[in-house]
């Protein structure tokens, strides 16, 4: 079994990934943690109480402490045209849900946490890196604690999508994606590279709702605005589900090809928040990659199988 | 016949690149201008002067001014263990050479040359862009003058060679490369996306010379230090044939696969000197690549066709 916090800003395909994580029978969720991004961290705690509610799902909450790690940072607005102004598709989430969250803040959950799971504990983050930088600012040695980090994330050799550097997630918060891709754990990088081939159509959607409508419907009913937003830029009608990808390299790691070397995140400049690796093996004059741990950046994807083992889970 | 007035700092692939100019029959070179790089700009002067001498080319050479667009810029040295201390594979080039250099500095003769003979000049430059930048900061004019600029410098959806995210040509000059690139005329890239793919190997180059010892056999003289180099990085042993793909564009465009959209160039910070393109037709946030002009950069090429044209020129 595999036990992972899952670091997270619901958000429409946070919430698919989510089920996919509570579906799976090889994972044992054991957490999750917020962060803001998809909308404020009011909302997107709000939101995984809401869906821990609806889908039953054990694990705990602890909410983030909605900063970025460099508190000077400006943060621009949500991006309500692709999750809604409730960050889940407009479908009228209620103001709030009557489910405790845990007191401690996100970061100390996942100090807490992996303290206790010394060894075991998988982060799989697939919001601004935030809480994952803070947890390492306030106690460095978790990083040898931690089992694996899986991000989506960053975009390498293909454009980003909020500038045409950078992905939004690390966008959103580069000096905390700075800090958490040059800290000494296994770090795997889910980004734009392999996300953008993995698309759930309207259509499929619906033939899989249709098989099991228990938590699908919820998860379908969610899903329309975010399609409708996605289907424009997307080949067919669909939504891209970058947040799933993420969790199925968990359990599938060979449907995705990677490339290792030390990964730095731009801040600041026209570049800010772009993700930039030194492939291991090809030799540079010394620089700002030097010094820094190998990991693991995703460059190839078996998008069919994905999706198949997406789908297949979902309807569990 | 293409009036060409190519940029260079000799430099052992740029030497090749000349020869190949001075060869195609479609190509009339009506001026060389140098630049800094591969090595001093007292060096690459000499050089284009003994190519010129040693090949019969009747094109002026005119001098640049040894500086970068923004003087604070700091400048590293030469990379001497690839061009060799004398910019040509430590062949022994005589201290001095003998012909006259242009009265003009670089930037001066370019914005003559193309004010005579407006709408009808390609600029094919191949080192840092000091002089294409200096010719546009004393005449912005003359962009609107210019046929085409066709450059060999950096790296979009690949690493870069300087650094992980930069091209050594961008990256000895990025404030020129910028504003290279967001002037009013049209860019067409050609960096390491594709030139990483134009290998001469050692054996070719020899079969090359014994075909034709005319020039060849300075030309294979001078890439041997060259080829001891590169010959450990690329498959079969061989040098990359980076300015010479820039100068196979002009005549043979069909062979390339480009991407239009504006590009910046990063000044400053880890990814100083990065070559960032918003693809056209691609929707981002308003910023940093808005109201520039639409340029190409090549993400493919015929690597096989644009050899044998090389090859073909070369023997001529």
């Amino acid at each position: 079994m595999h036990k992972v916090i899952f670091d997270t800003d619901p958000g429409v395909d946070d919430a698919m990934a989510l089920l996919f994580l509570h579906n799976h029978p090889e994972i044992d969720l054991i957490g999750i943690t917020t962060v803001f991004g998809n909308a404020s961290i009011e909302t997107t705690t709000r939101n995984a109480l809401f869906l821990k509610r609806e889908w039953g799902i054990r694990a705990p909450v602890a909410k983030g402490n909605g900063q970025t790690y460099d508190p000077a940072r400006n943060t621009a607005g949500w991006p309500v045209m692709i999750h809604g102004h409730d960050g889940l598709g407009n479908i009228g989430v209620p103001e709030t849900i009557d489910l405790p969250v845990d007191p401690r803040p996100a970061h100390r959950f996942i100090i807490d946490t992996v303290r206790a799971n010394p060894g075991e504990v998988t982060l799989i983050a697939v919001g601004r890196m935030s809480n994952l930088a803070d947890a390492l600012r306030q106690d460095p040695d978790i990083a040898k604690l931690v089992k694996q980090v899986i991000i989506m994330g960053g975009a390498f050799d293909v454009p980003g999508n909020i500038t045409p550097a950078a992905e939004a997630n690390i966008h959103g918060d580069p000096e905390a994606a700075d800090v958490v891709m040059g800290a000494p754990w296994n770090v795997v990088v889910v980004g734009l590279d392999v996300t953008m081939k993995t698309v759930m159509t309207r259509k499929r959607l619906a033939e899989l709702t249709a098989a099991n409508s228990r938590h699908l419907k919820l998860l379908s009913d969610i899903s329309q605005f975010y399609i409708d937003f996605y289907g424009r830029h997307v080949k067919d009608e669909g939504m891209v589900v970058h947040d799933s990808c993420a969790c199925v390299y968990l359990v599938a790691p060979e449907l995705f090809t990677t490339r290792s070397g030390a990964i730095r995140v731009v801040t600041g400049g026209i570049a800010d928040g772009q993700t930039i690796q030194k492939p291991d093996g090809r030799a540079f004059p010394p620089g700002d990659w030097d010094g820094l741990p190998s990991q693991h950046a995703c460059i190839g994807i078996d998008a069919d199988k994905v999706m198949a083992l997406l789908d297949e889970t979902l309807v569990r």
